[in-house]
């Protein structure tokens, strides 16, 4: 039989989660739903796959080329979802219409993106996030971003920061700079790649006011705490940045109040790999990972394309990245319960069920022989399968 | 701008879960995982999509026609998975293979069939599920059925049945009346869809035994207790299909062992929809759904095809069935807990900030109003929101 020969593999990409993994997993992600609840969000499933239009239609640039797309039965196109915003606006629009707003929506879910090979990039990854949608203004906000901390905190991290930009920061030098569209899409790309090199290259071949140009290479150093945000202020000759700091500087008020002030900063360069944020964003990091755990912000136009504007902010958590963080800075999670081994001689398996159901209603976990042992073969499996103690009915 | 003329749908066969529905499947699956891992279950999780051909070595049959199907960037082609069955097999060989057998796994996930339309088919579909490998025999088996029943129980339904039959009392049948491949997996086929009409027409044109036709015409009626096997055992001549009762009674006398036997009973006429099956195969059924909402059986020649032989047994039962079964039969599932209405004066929101951390702090689920308002608009909202109590901070 040829196929006997077929050696399996998992596509590029994607992994499978081992018994110790998953009931990490399962664990966090059940201390995420409790704690999401109790801000009053609540959850929200979608399918795994969307028209891919839908997925167009919500984040326009970053839908294409980077989907797992294919055809229904009828032709038409669908993708795997490649991030949860847009499936929670379309709900929100298409059968949440009658709730009363804010509305709040939670979600855990799987999502997709065909990556090119980068070390730790998975075409499928976990995320819970929250939607907060139908309030703009910086309580919405402040909300979001304390919630953020909280749900890092749930998780068991405690050594991470959340750095809040603004995107109309670097809008307003932009259009101060008066870069074209274009141009202005290759400075942000060239930011987003931390390509300062790059980015030194096309500035320098761009007629810009001295002063503008230092701002836009100095980004990514614009990180600090609420110092930081009025020495900048000092240096804009624009009002859309300078309302941009102000707002940051209103979120972080609000901050303080909610005592998690202490785990956040600004960093005024971030540009996130999703193009629909029209206001505050962050991102959050952790000791010993390259890339955030956690990113969200304000997307006020999205909701508008499915049939009804209204704003909107939110983040998402990805939890293979917590789960790796908790692993590397040797956080402990409770371990896997322990079993009951029960083994039996022959012709006692009638028995040996009575015991092992007498032992589960007591609470324990328990597994139970498939064949007869003598004793010491029941003690034995009991110690290869890492049972903490053995029962044998005789 | 076009795009705000673009009206949202979902796919065909997929939808949304909504709150109410979300937080009852999430209770579900968690008492599921508990249950599962007090018998001795571990959790595992697989890859949303597997190369294709992967599911074609599990399910030969099956992965063809009705999954969905793209490509890698590699050009290779992948598939949804259709079922957990094949995935599960896949990791136990490709990676716990150093673990001391029987190994035994859950899963809860999502599965994916490009359906015909057929009311109350879904394309995308949740499910729970077991997978017990490396044991052969009753014992094994048995623990399963005594699981699927315990499964059941832990979701809220009582009235259900848990219908037994084996797949070789159909196979020695076939046998003993030499019909060819072909002409059997035609008959098969007819049994599944139930079309009795077209297995006399198919079986009038055979030339077989007399007895054996009225045997495999009366296939869908031979449906009772313990009492019934015995009563078609004295039927048979094969020797197949009258070790393949012996198996169900032998399998009958453990359940009793388990105290579920009264949720039990016989269908020798089950043809299952995947064709892995090798021994005891089983569905369940309730009041006021037509299709079943659990079934499984053994399938001892899956895991030779990854490259190590091990027999095999586990079922998996339908979420979404299960939800719509408690429904129907109103049984009461614990409603969503409601919340505290923060609304707050003018310049109030930093009090009101405080106060929501300490109701929460306290237990309590809280949704804060995100502007100022009067204190009947805070009022107006709570009943708006179905808040269980207002409080408002001037």
């Amino acid at each position: 039989m040829a196929k006997q020969d077929y050696i399996p593999q998992v596509p590029y990409g994607t992994k499978d989660i081992l018994p110790q993994d998953a009931a990490r997993k399962r664990q966090v992600e059940n201390d995420l739903a409790r704690l999401f609840l109790s801000w009053g969000y609540q959850e929200v499933i979608t399918p795994t796959f969307e028209y891919h239009e839908t997925l167009i239609a919500g984040a326009p640039e970053e839908s294409g080329d980077s989907s797992f797309r294919f055809f229904d039965r009828n032709g038409r196109m669908l993708a795997l979802r490649p991030d949860m915003t847009t499936p929670i606006a379309r709900v929100a629009v298409m059968r949440m219409k009658q709730n009363p707003l804010p509305l709040r929506l939670f979600y855990l879910a799987n999502v997709f993106r065909q990556e090119e090979s980068q070390a730790g990039r998975q075409c499928e990854f976990y995320q819970a996030g929250v939607e907060l949608l139908g309030a703009g203004g910086v309580a919405a906000d402040a909300e979001v971003v304390a919630l953020a901390v909280e749900s890092l905190l749930a998780t068991g991290l405690t050594d991470f920061q959340v750095c809040l930009g603004q995107v109309d920061f670097i809008g307003g030098i932009m259009a101060e700079a008066g870069l074209d569209a274009p141009t202005g899409q290759t400075v942000k790309r060239l930011l987003l790649e931390r390509n300062m090199v790059g980015l030194g290259e096309l500035l320098a071949g761009c007629r810009i006011d001295p002063e503008i140009k230092q701002l836009l290479q100095q980004l990514p150093m614009l990180h600090g705490k609420a110092e930081m945000l009025q020495t900048v202020r000092g240096r804009l000759n624009n009002k859309i940045s300078q309302a941009a700091i102000d707002n940051l500087a209103e979120i972080y008020g609000l901050l303080q109040n909610y005592g998690v002030d202490r785990y956040v900063t600004f960093d005024l360069g971030i540009i996130r790999d999703f193009d629909y944020y029209t206001g505050m964003v962050f991102e959050a990091y952790t000791t010993g990972l390259g890339y955030p755990i956690c990113g969200g912000g304000r997307y006020d136009r999205m909701a508008g394309v499915f049939g009804r504007e209204q704003p909107a902010t939110g983040f998402a958590l990805g939890i293979e990245r917590v789960l790796m963080a908790l692993e590397r800075q040797g956080i402990e999670t409770s371990p896997l319960p322990q079993s009951v081994y029960v083994g039996w001689a022959a012709d006692k398996l009638a028995a040996a069920i009575a015991a092992v159901q007498q032992l589960r209603a007591a609470g324990e976990q328990v597994e139970l022989a498939l064949q007869s042992q003598t004793r010491q073969e029941a003690e034995t499996a009991c110690r290869q399968h890492g049972c903490k103690s053995c029962r044998y009915i005789a």
